[in-house]
């Protein structure tokens, strides 16, 4: 087929008569389908089952240094969870403090103790005039909710199949010291599923950011979520940690992951890792907030797992369900779309979503298009801060809940609506 | 034995050399015993292995509404568990928000909310001059460490054995607009096991604050853990919650509960309890910092205690633990120290603590000594603000996590060291 945009009026208008025909009968079928959010799905789920009775017996509850895992004690975490962070992080578990069920939690209160008490010594934020964070975009809704909560300016840095374009970011760090921190997720991006460069890696441990207290928010939330077995389709990403070390710059990042795609999002374990320095202040905090976390979880999750190759080996039966997902969606994006000129979309090795860029202006159309035929997608607009795609064009698909079958409907749905809205579009300048 | 103030100096001062004798005789044992927190002993946690394997495969882990706990989703905690909790604190389960492990996390929230974002319209208390707490005392340690955290003030009110001075507080918060807030442990309070009178509570939920922004935070923190099982020896509070709705002032109060002493202070189940409002405001805060808590956690606490009546009975399991502790505690202080006029104790019927009121200005003096002889107590002044006590007098005793006869010997150790600090006071002055 040609690219939608040499056809003529009428070949235009004689197409969407025929589109609008399918979409109405779609349409008649009244399906609810959801693609919105990056849920596994419940097969997934069912196959950590043995984690429910990973710690069963009252002997069964104490760490290898002896810790009764059911009473207070522990603040950053059990010892062997450190290690199973410190392995997957490829860190020393003094990196590491464990936390409970939310990296998003975390990453809450990093921001939130920056901006009650300050850190490294700086200001509380809250008691300067203004505070900026860079915004790779597209990026995570729920990353630039909690900068825009706490009033914090939001400044959209494009991304790149390489990550963030760093000729940018070190320039807007190096001049501009209410810029205080950015939102990072390194390896299979939300939602493109781009995986940083080495070179980009590199480059933001040589920062030189005019602020003392600007961080790296890295939230490496799918640092093992590949779709692929063979190493040639499994992204590799730079150790910021080690990166950051050799320039020199230890204090410049707060590494974030979480086993809620590993385990379970209702009930996983989240941790943070960084320097000594970080660490302290984190812990200090963490001092007034509680008393310990679910230090039994973090046993579960042990004991359950082992190790790293019993992580990974998990991980291997999670991609055996998705792949399939992921690949019907490219399949039918490609068969119905290719060579349309009306959409791109990215073809990521691994993490949760699929990234598709419509062309500009029909973003929000097409979702609420699809909506009409029941299938609801992410909010258009929620992969940038404030909600605010400037082309509106980015919409985040996220394929792993629905099952396969209703993933060809669903499917089938999006790319109907892609292709009226882009007609409409192409029409209104004929 | 005759009072020691009616002793003469040449009697002090014989009784000090023998008192010193058999104190040397104990330090010469090399006891390591820990007096200081209020932790469950392992047999109290070991009586609910049952909820280990509460949840433990695939059909269990459903909500009764079909919710599958180890998904993302419900915010604001699983249906069963506000019902539970609603229960436990006799008030409906929309008036429940179900979260993580602690309550001091919540609390800890609670501030940090107003602090950052403001509540019920009010400036944030990161913008103003000058944010007060009354701080009923002696208290818990813990909660002074937030406020102070947050730069507020704390103003000591004195606890009488019907609750704080309810005169002060009334007049306090109606005059000065910038008191925001008053910590309270309403039942068996912590440390002097006081249970608020019906009347305090009624002068609580009639409050008038000048501030609009004030709120009474309720840690209750042992609404249900009664020592005793016969109902004249249970304590009785009045519903906070449905007295300041009766009073018109359903806003006033967050309730804070969990199951640390319950279930396991490592990995239990914490709740707030509040008007419609407060927990609207709660929940919209919420929203950025998790998307939900660990619901599989809260799921095995309904399953394994069913309803309130299996809570119930499980509390008078751990009662009949505590009890006979509580109980060697106080014979060995009523029978060593009764009638010597050098120190004062309450006799609790629930709770975890046991408060020592000892001469001015020797708490500081007693704990050194004790700790000489490897009892380690809770610091003295740790029960005020800024861990100052203004008359160096009181001390918390935590009977429950030593053994009976640990207790045994720790209670001697204790008592020598307040007859020898004692003597020495009196002896200044001859």
């Amino acid at each position: 087929m040609k690219p939608y945009s040499e056809l003529t009026k009428e070949e235009l208008l004689a197409l969407k008569a025929e589109l609008d025909a399918a979409f109405e009968d779609v349409k008649g079928k009244g399906m609810k389908l959801d693609m919105s959010r990056g849920k596994p799905a419940t097969v997934q789920l069912d196959m950590a089952e043995g984690l429910l009775s990973a710690v069963s017996s009252n002997e069964e509850v104490y760490t290898e240094n002896g810790t009764d895992c059911r009473n207070y004690g522990l603040l950053t975490g059990i010892p062997e969870a450190k290690k199973l962070f410190a392995d997957i992080c490829e860190v020393e578990p003094n990196q590491v403090i464990v936390y409970g069920n939310a990296s998003l939690t975390v990453m809450f209160d990093a921001v939130a103790r920056s901006y009650t008490h300050g850190i490294a010594g700086c200001t509380p934020w809250s008691k300067l005039d203004k505070v900026k964070f860079l915004c790779p975009v597209p990026g995570y809704d729920r990353h630039f909710s909690i900068t825009e909560y706490f009033g914090i300016e939001m400044i959209n840095v494009p991304m790149t199949p390489e990550g963030p374009d760093m000729d940018l970011v070190e320039k807007l760090v190096a001049e501009d010291d209410s810029i205080k921190g950015i939102w990072c997720v390194p390896k299979y991006s939300n939602p493109q599923g781009y995986t940083y460069s080495d070179e980009t890696v590199r480059r933001f441990a040589a920062l030189k950011p005019a602020a003392k207290d600007f961080r790296i928010f890295w939230d490496n939330a799918y640092c093992i979520h590949h779709l692929y077995e063979e190493a040639d389709r499994q992204d590799q990403l730079l150790n910021i940690i080690t990166e950051c070390e050799k320039a020199g710059n230890p204090d410049l990042v707060y590494e974030f992951v979480s086993t809620s795609k590993v385990s379970y999002p209702g009930a996983g374990v989240a941790a943070m890792i960084s320097s000594e320095a970080n660490l302290k202040e984190a812990e200090r905090h963490m001092n007034f907030q509680i008393i310990s976390h679910d230090k039994l979880n973090q046993l579960r999750h042990v004991r359950y797992f082992k190790n790293l190759d019993g992580v990974k080996a998990h991980m291997m039966k999670h991609a055996a369900i998705m792949r399939p997902k992921f690949e019907t969606v490219l399949q039918v994006l490609e068969k119905e779309l290719g060579g349309l000129g009306i959409g791109e979309w990215t073809k990521p090795n691994g993490g949760y979503f699929i990234s598709f860029d419509a062309m500009e202006g029909c973003a929000k159309k097409i979702v609420a298009k699809a909506k009409e035929a029941g299938l609801v997608m992410t909010g258009a607009g929620a992969t940038y801060p404030y909600g605010k795609d400037p082309k509106d064009s980015n919409i985040r698909i996220a394929p792993t809940y629905p099952t396969p079958e209703e993933l060809a409907v669903a499917g089938n749905i999006f790319v109907l609506s892609v292709k009226l809205v882009s007609i409409e579009k192409l029409l209104e300048n004929r």
